[in-house]
C-alpha cells in the first residue's frame, strides 16, 4: 500500500456500467517527507476521504474491487484508510 | 486508473479467438498538465471512445476483463469512461 | 497490451510440468516510431507467429494463462494478436 | 519477494471494514548491500515482525491478501517472513 | 518471462505457514547480453534449479502460486524453466 495526498476529483459522465456509483478521487502518491512522488493516480473511494486527506492507497486490481464491494468492478486502485499518523525511523 | 487520450487504432487480423470482437485503442497516459506520460499502450474499449478524447483507463487484467464483460479475456488494459473534468488542487 | 517484436526464441528442457507444449517466444517491445523500448522479455505464443512479426502482447498472469488456454499455467505474458497495422496521430 | 526493512508503524482510524486487524508496516526495500532501494511502501505484517528487523515482502494482491489468511482483504504488500541470512555470489 | 541467473539463496526460519516446503533463491535479472539488469529478487523454485543456472522467472503472484503447486501460496515470483540456449537477432 501507498501514502497519498486526495488531491482532486473527476468527473466522468459517460463510464462503464459497473462502474457506476463509485466516487473517484484523484491522487498523489507521497514520499516520507510528505513530497509528491510519481504521477497522480485515480483511486475509488472506500472509506469516505476528501480532498487534502492523507490516505492509504492500495494499488491492485482485486484489491480495489474488494475495497469497492463489487468483486467484478473494473477498478485497479482504491483508498482504504485515512493516515492519522505515520512514525518511523529515518536512520534505519 | 489513469487519464489517458485516445490517439489511435490498431488492426490485427490474426488474433486470440478470446479477443474477437474486441475494439481496440492506442491510448497515450497524460500528466496532470495534459502533457503525454511515458509510451502509448493498447486498451479495449468499454464505453465506446473515440480518438481525440480524454478518457478513464484501468490497467490491470481482472478489470479488463471484467470492462470487456468476458471474464477469460486476455486483455490487460482498458477504457471504463470517457472524462468530462478534472479539479485539482495543484499546490497540495 | 503492448506493442512488440518477435526477435527470438528460448530452449528450456527442464521445465514445470504445466508449462509444457507452450512456445515461448524473446519480444522486444518497441515505441510508437518502432525503436525499442525497455528490455526483451518471454512471452508465450497464443496465435502462431514468428520471428520477426509485430505482435500484441499482453503482460499479466491471468490474461496470459487464457490466451494459453490453461487457467492454471504459470505464465505472466502472452502473444495475443499479429498486428497488420498502426493507425495513430502524433500531434495529439 | 523482496527483501526488504521495517522502518514504521502507520495509524489509520478510519479504514475499509475489510481491513479491520491488520497490523501495517512501513517497509523500506533494500539492494543486496542493504542500501535502501526506491520509496518506503506499507505491507499487512503476516509473521509478527517488528521495527528494523530484515523481512520478506510479496508484492502482489492475491498473495498479500493469502498472508493476511483474508482472501478477500483490500491489501497488495505483506511481510511473509523474518530473513536470517542471505547468501550471494556477487560475482556472477 | 524473465530471463535470471541464480545467484543465491536466503534463510527465513519464522515464515509464512503457507509458504513452508518452499525453497526459496535469490535470482538477478539478466539483459540480453548476460548483464545485470536491476535488482536481484526472491523466486520460489519450481524446478530444481541451483545458484549459477540461467533461468525462466515469472512474476505474477497467481502464476508464481500454480508454479509452487499451492494457489493460495503468498507468492509473486516463479522460477518455472532452466534455460538452455537463447537464440535471437539482435538486429530486429
Amino acid at each position: 500500500m501507498q501514502i497519498a495526498r486526495v488531491i482532486g476529483t473527476v468527473v466522468a459522465t459517460q463510464k462503464h456500467r459497473k462502474f457506476e456509483g463509485a466516487k473517484l478521487l484523484l491522487v498523489q502518491p507521497l514520499n516520507m517527507d510528505d513530497t509528491p512522488r510519481g504521477t497522480a493516480l485515480l483511486a475509488v473511494d472506500g472509506v469516505g476521504a476528501g480532498v487534502h486527506e492523507k490516505v492509504l492507497v492500495v494499488l491492485e486490481g482485486r484489491a480495489a474491487g474488494e475495497a469497492l464491494g463489487k468483486k467484478a468492478a473494473p477498478v485497479d486502485a482504491a483508498i482504504i484508510g485515512i493516515i492519522d499518523e505515520v512514525d518511523f525511523d529515518g536512520s534505519l
